[in-house]
């Protein structure tokens, strides 16, 4: 039975408190059985009431990918940061991270020499840094073995490194969260030993996305980043990591239109996001409806094939979407409508999404 | 020879005035030359400036896709909105309508008895309606043999049925922007029929997209509403229905990777949308390099393959993307760096995209 909380008017992003809850305590206790820190990426919620509950149930800090994002979580009081993000430090870049390290144990990642030398050249260079190696994901990153090449060099360059992080962003394929999990751990193992033969011991061994976070692998890494696990999405439900009643974020939408087997909402590419990986079955399903896909996706207009004459919705109806990609979702909007979940579909809270639109 | 403007940091979306100066321009000539009124719809740029340079160049009024786009420009004081979309009207949503008809002179969509129903029961009759057809594109809209009974329905409702429109969104696509411009004209030709049929003379017939609008095909329309010319993107590009040189918006971003024939930005789907057609050669372009292709698109990452050694940036270098669905792109933003453009690269101001994230 799918509850629809009362809200005033559609599209609107609707959180689910009880599954927010439940995920972000089985990722905890997940890592702590592991003995890894939880650092969450909180590029997915962007919301400091979620932040709050991660550190709650034990994270260590927070991962971002923006110096900006960082700076929304800074002025809310967390104070160990992490941007995993191969940032090019500039004069005004580099100001802006001297003044957040007034507050925040922050570190930020490097893939090259020459960011290595643009960051101490323009900032404090006790700020930690962790060396990007690509896993397999091939987008930043440098190849694991060259990962000693460029913490001597930013070792050399004054910096204070401290590990070596890496994104399995190839996790996300059909069949691939365990391929890319054992990837990475072998990519780690490599790095670290390329490290060390350059004398510098990594501490800090980072790694892991919501497709891999919770797959038990024996391996080097002493610290996971999963972001989207808190509310789940289409994606993560394709990929068979997650089933729909870990879907803790909905897009409330309205039937505006309808014909035959097709319904259109109101809930379109500005709500949802444009996101559809070539695997994708749609762009973005139903709660309660597997059978429903989104099939095509325009600015206002979300065009849903809806095969079960039963339940289709009639003109004015309401239904939850699940997007594909919650991070993005999340971004487009100024707030989320939380429900208690647990006892009733009241609403008991908004949050605003502090951090939306945090690029720079 | 591209031009960097002065922008503190990226990504930043960039307005180069004197190419929208010339966009608006070239379309309101030829609206004008072929006696159309031109009703330039502001989801693309979301900027109150912007809509006062589509009204001082002859624009009739603006159209809009939401209640809330319109709330923005009504209270910017523009009195002439047409809400392009079959609202489904309840209480707060009538109420709304109402609120914006004692200064607007408004006009809806619908395209349904019921969706003709629930609007006469919730709002003033007196708003003004046009009965939104399928001319191709397959989304919303009756088939135009409806129009009347539809029409009819409405006008039985009490409501004030002033006409016909209709978006010809599969003009989306390689060749197919004449095709989609000669059946809009049949499509609104058989509506207008079946509306006189009924008794109902359609003052307002309404159409255009931007792939079509500056098409001089002979039409039975009084109206265009094309949104994306002002700024122009990759698909406009890739359909061909402009140059690069009518690109006026762009997203500045810097390389913070690089490996062989690859360099990554720092300008991702938070920054650019995450829009890809089935037909795009890439998640967006750059500007002046036209062999170079955005491969890759994660939140803060897009993954450039640039075959050209001699001119591929290097670490920390800017460069100027097109994206690919510019409506999409603007919504993320909170604000547009505006340059001069014909004298100079200079920044002379900046737009605050006013209606963004306005979806219900």
């Amino acid at each position: 039975m799918i509850a629809f909380p009362t809200v005033d008017t559609t599209p609107a992003l609707v959180v689910d408190r009880a599954v927010l809850d439940s995920n972000i305590t089985r990722m905890a206790v997940s890592a702590r059985e592991r003995g890894l820190e939880l650092r969450p990426h909180a590029k997915t919620h962007k919301c400091i009431e979620v932040a709050h509950l991660q550190l709650a149930a034990g994270a260590r800090g927070l991962t971002v990918a923006t110096v900006s994002e960082a700076e929304v979580f800074a002025q809310a009081g967390f104070d160990d940061i992490f941007i995993a993000y191969p940032l090019w430090v500039d004069a005004a870049r580099g100001a802006r991270l001297l003044a957040l390290s007034e507050t925040v144990q922050l570190t930020i990642g490097i893939d090259s020499a020459a960011g290595a030398r643009a960051l101490a050249e323009h900032c404090d260079t006790s700020i930690g840094v962790l060396v990007e190696i690509d896993s397999g994901h091939h987008r930043t990153g440098v190849a694991p073995e060259q990962a000693g090449a460029v913490a001597g060099e930013a070792h050399d360059s004054g910096l204070n490194v401290l590990g070596v992080f890496t994104f399995p962003g190839h996790s996300y394929g059909p069949g691939l969260p365990h391929v890319a999990a054992a990837e990475e751990t072998d990519a780690l193992g490599v790095a670290v030993a390329s490290m060390r033969d350059v004398g510098i011991d990594p501490v800090v061994i980072s790694g892991g996305s919501s497709p891999t976070a919770l797959i038990e692998t024996p391996t080097v890494a002493t610290e996971l980043r999963p972001g989207v696990y808190v509310f789940g999405d289409a994606q993560q439900l394709e990929l068979g990591t997650i089933t729909e009643a870990d879907i803790a974020l909905t897009a409330l939408a309205t039937v505006v239109s309808a014909r035959g087997e097709v319904v259109v909402l109101d809930s379109g590419s500005k709500t949802l996001g444009a996101d559809r990986a070539s695997w994708a079955t749609g762009y973005g399903r139903i709660l309660g409806e597997p059978d429903a896909r989104i099939t095509a996706l325009s600015e206002h207009h979300a065009t849903v094939e809806w095969p079960n004459a039963s339940t289709r919705p009639e003109l004015g109806q309401r239904v939850r979407v699940i997007p594909n990609h919650v991070c993005n979702t999340v971004n487009l909007a100024d707030e989320l409508t939380v429900t208690d979940g647990r006892h009733s579909d009241a609403v008991v809270d908004r949050w605003r999404v502090a951090a939306r639109g945090c690029t720079t």
